[in-house]
């Protein structure tokens, strides 16, 4: 199989240098992150190279660009070998080279290829290429012998720029470079703006949370390795393990709710509300572009206790639906169901106990797959019998609310399974606590709805985004679950040393998919977005005043406000302006011959150009007059600020003053607005 | 080498059953966390008892008590040895078993105890413990046969309780305990009550960092191992490493600084100041009661870039200042020197140039251990002339000021060197500065200060704590370092292809140390935290009120209110009331079958049992009339409250009414005090 011949089967091409994972839905051809146009596949790891966008070409036609760096030299493209039978399919890589045609193929991938594309000629390594690596080699190594002997340091110098010469000619930039420049695979920085972002959706999740009388607990990143054997099923493989350097074995927590259970057990508690937000870990097939990554957050939210029933889980409900409401996501959808009506369905429908997981684990890829896919799969892989799949098939289409609920309650079958009939009845009553709560509109029973966890045991739901934020889609399409969770009465039971149960519900909260729709949200607007929250800077007009800077600015640090200053002796007031229209700053403080003669300071408002003129009269003392009387509320900022002045009795006034001014700003925003009654 | 030869050879003893990690200072024995009277060994690995009291005895005069749980049946004792030219020795143990005098030793420490002490009798296995062990066994695999024979469930069920009653006996509860619950060794949870004395401390240290205009930035928890590779010098070996899974070679940060280099050096930032505050992780012997923990949170403030001298790092020293200041933790010092003054210095003295590392993590010890320890080790170890440390001798011991540096600028040896001279004017700079900040008076120049960390360049600090918080102490000591920094020029370079350098200077503030001082300051005050933020909880005086109260919450949430319901059917008024007792809720809602006639709720304060009673003319429509006007700021809480009536015309007022209550009632507090102004 060559280029040509995946392009003719359908294959997209991407380019980047190295390696670079991928996968591709099931029985589909879709390259990851490859979402539409100018969209792009990730960076390969050991790369440092900007991801390449999908489908470019070189001047000879050729997929990708040479892009050197980080020991990478040759030109690579990907090849998507689609799995039709699996839900992701595995990607081979080929490398290519510099010549035209002239292919060499590495990696375990490189291989399978090798192997499927026999004689080709383009599996041949290119001369020239390794001619110069030699050259390169056999330089650095004469380099290294003059280090070692001591030689003349001009001789050493003089070979050395031989050798950076040739590597310069080489296209790569290895000199000083022992480094790979980038965070591991699926992992990213935030910078400062993507942190205001982050902290905007934070305090969205948390002041819900707060809301609800949650308090907070924290727990290691890393637990015992033993704490999350057997809780994840065929997931486990994805668990990041720590090196065993002696000691216990430890691995990298994989959600919050396995180590929320450890810590219950642990500590005795059979009744708490509590949340948890932290960084959790799975080594996944990251897709980044789409919001999934190997290290991300979860926002969590769990009850645990013994209860009347389903009030908790419909508060869980609630919440969901207050922070999707509250962050302005768009249109969304909670999805509910119940593993007992799940398990119940399946006994009814003539499934073994035996298949009841995998079967539910068939169910699962409804979101993603056709029923007709799914029907197939639990035939001919999973050796159900057609009947109990086409009966399984009548059940899972249905979605509704509390008229479906009745009408299942009524059906023949399921009304005669004593599971099924109980998550039935719960989930009536669920619906009804929604009702109270005004929030059924968004909430659907959906028999389709599985999830795959073990540990659940009674209400799951999923939410899921219904319109992408760009409103091409005619019709409201999912765009994957930003928050699921469920019932889980017998997960603290399996750590606790009498088996003692402690019934638990919670919510799961997947910030980085709404992290990123926010993201290119802000990018589409061009909203400005501070990343400090300073309020003034403290400028000099003239040369020599360094030290009356850090005089003032020490004075405005200790009495709370949010102050900077350049780094500078003397720096131009120009720049000083500059700065705070970069950065947001509203108000300046300028410092002057004048002022000082004063012993007051100038108060100019960046957006305006205003300034604050000092005049006697303000203070007594220490002690502001009523400042509180002179700006009025509801007034905008530019009629407040001339009225603000400086005393030049009392030097202390200046920060009693600023202080008010500050008071009157909205907090981290540029915006010079007073809201009444401030 | 048995107990009793230990205890004569100085050795303090300590129980915990299993292994114990422990560290003992240079030369002299001290077990870690073995502080002063009271103090506790930590538990240990494997093991999920508490810690034992240091010294305390049994019964029958032996060290330790058995500690049933989790496997460990086996009486253990902690062997300290000593290893005078280490600064940290081996800890061997030994298990001593229940019989007298009956010990039996395991583990690596054991085997090589049992090297040395030879014969000794104590060294034999407890014969009737293993018989004992033997028959659950045997028990256990009657039962299993039963099972899997699907035997009578009565007979299963019979020989299942002999199973548990032979284990009780044992003393292990391994009933259905498959997990050793525990937290990894050297981490923590953090409980609700914990986490809130935790936000304090950030609050009041990331107020600080926004203070002085940092931006904020986030890296994953782990590198790829290659980052960290040479930044650690000898402390490289308590790096965590992720297990190789495929793919990349990882490794857990160790601190923030080199993360920060890395993703400066990779995104070209040349200029920024930014805050990091996020856990790290040492695998270190952890000393958890003193705060020095495995995984642990740093608080990072860097400015990066390329500015006039000192600035910079003179407004680090500031920022110590202010969130120790802040944080209220009793007086504090600290300490700065520089490195180049620290190698002028050395080379003045005559240390030879390929010493200087070595000696310089002597003079570090000086905090810890006397200068005749430092000397010796400097002169008999690491071949020093006696004259060159005695030289080092005479400068180390000075600290001081302005008046210091002026006069060391005056030495006739440090002046005629070029490095020293230039640490010694920017050290100068940097004085002056301060002076500006108003802050020498906490700030000692200290030619002591050697701070291990090989990627400084410049101007070195550390802060310590001078007074333990009771206060026995007759002079002030260092109970160690809470913060510590400098500057580091040249680690960016060490990461960027080209080597272009991109000064750098920070501070770390080691948040642990100062959480278990507040933790143990607040436990001593028996100050009363609210782990929530609940403002009312909705409860019911009669019975089947259910749907009132969701009603009631849901609009309350909506509103944006903390509000909390139980989750029973029908609680008792008085269980309602003692939850807001327990957990600090001020108000209660009142739902009643009045109430629900009159259209209104009633209010009720948890504190003084105060109740308001719904009285009409408070709206019209939606709008609630003038509330502002009514609440009198001054006023106290008492005085306000009974005026603050329900409209009976109007349910939407109930919330609006609540919302401007709330408004008045001062965040996270129970206090009901109403400040003026508001």
């Amino acid at each position: 199989m060559d280029v040509m011949q995946l392009q003719q089967d359908g294959a997209e091409l991407c380019s980047a240098c190295g390696v670079i994972c991928g996968a591709v839905g099931a029985g589909r051809l879709r390259i990851q992150g490859a979402g539409g146009n100018g969209s792009h596949l990730q960076p390969a790891e050991g790369c440092s190279s900007q991801p390449q966008p999908v489908g470019s070409t070189d001047s000879a036609g050729h997929w990708g660009r040479l892009r050197p760096g980080s020991g990478v030299r040759e030109r690579c493209v990907l090849y998507i070998k689609p799995e039709p039978n699996r839900s992701r399919s595995r990607v081979v890589l080929g490398a290519l080279r510099r010549g035209p045609a002239a292919m060499a193929m590495r990696g375990p991938g490189g291989a399978a290829l090798r192997r499927r594309s026999g004689g080709l000629a383009a599996a041949r390594r290119r001369g020239p290429a390794m001619a110069e690596d030699a050259a390169v080699r056999a330089q650095a190594e004469v380099v290294r012998r003059l280090k070692h002997d001591k030689a003349d340091p001009d001789e050493i110098a003089k070979e050395v720029a031989k050798l950076l010469e040739m590597k310069a000619q080489l296209g790569g930039d290895e000199g000083k470079h022992k480094f790979v420049l980038k965070t591991p695979k699926g992992t990213r920085d935030y910078s400062p703006k993507q942190m205001a972002i982050r902290e905007r959706v934070f305090n969205a999740i948390i002041s819900c949370f707060k809301r609800h009388g949650a308090e907070v607990i924290d727990t290691p990143v890393f637990e015992l390795k033993e704490t999350l054997t057997g809780k994840y099923g065929e997931d486990s493989k994805l668990i990041y393990d720590l090196k065993d350097q002696g000691g216990e074995l430890l691995s990298l927590r994989y959600d919050l709710t396995v180590p929320f259970a450890r810590y219950l057990a642990m500590n005795k508690i059979t009744n708490i509300k509590r949340y948890h937000i932290a960084k959790v870990y799975r080594r996944d097939n990251p897709a980044m572009t789409r919001g999934r990554y190997r290290e991300f957050y979860q926002c969590d939210f769990d009850i645990a206790g013994q209860f009347d029933p389903m009030i908790p889980d419909a508060e869980c409900l609630k919440i969901v639906h207050e922070i999707l409401s509250d962050l302005q996501l768009g249109d969304f959808l909670v999805k509910v169901n119940d593993r007992r009506i799940l398990d119940g369905m399946f006994a009814v429908c003539g499934v073994p106990d035996s298949k009841f997981r995998t079967i539910c684990s068939s169910v699962d890829k409804l979101d993603k797959v056709p029923w007709e896919e799914v029907r197939s799969e639990m035939v001919g892989e999973k050796g159900l019998s057609p009947e109990a799949a086409d009966h399984i098939g009548e059940y899972v289409q249905l979605h509704g609310g509390l008229e479906l609920i009745e009408q299942l309650l009524q059906d023949p079958k399921l009304s005669q399974n004593k599971l099924a009939k109980e998550g039935l009845g719960d989930m009536k009553l669920l619906f009804e606590y929604l009702t109270l709560f005004g929030i059924t509109g968004k909430i659907s029973f959906d028999l389709s709805l599985a999830r795959g966890l073990d540990y659940y045991t009674g209400v799951i739901f999923e939410a899921v985004l219904l319109q992408q934020e760009n409103e091409h889609v005619e019709e409201p399409v999912s765009v994957g679950s930003v928050a699921g969770g469920g019932r889980y009465d017998g997960l603290v039971g399996m750590f606790d040393p009498k088996g003692r149960k402690v019934p638990c519900v919670g919510v799961s909260i997947g910030i980085e998919r709404i992290f990123s729709i926010l993201e290119q949200r802000v990018e589409a607007s061009e909203e400005k977005i501070r990343t400090t929250e300073t309020q003034v800077l403290v400028a000099s007009a003239q040369k020599k005043l360094l030290e009356e800077r850090l005089k003032l600015i020490a004075e405005l640090w200790d009495a709370g406000i949010k102050a900077e200053v350049l780094y500078k002796k003397n720096p131009k007031l120009l720049n000083q302006l500059q700065y705070c229209e970069d950065t947001g700053i509203p108000l300046v403080a300028i410092v002057g011959e004048q002022e000082l003669k004063d012993g007051v300071v100038k108060l100019r408002v960046v957006a305006t150009r205003e300034e604050v003129r000092p005049r006697a009269g303000w203070c007594e003392g220490d002690q502001l007059l009523d400042p509180s009387s002179h700006p009025i509320p509801g007034q905008p900022w530019s009629l407040i600020v001339p009225a603000l002045q400086w005393c030049p009795q009392a030097v202390h006034c200046k920060v009693a003053l600023l202080a008010h001014i500050f008071s009157v700003v909205p907090k981290g925003t540029g915006r010079l607005e007073v809201r009444a009654g401030d």
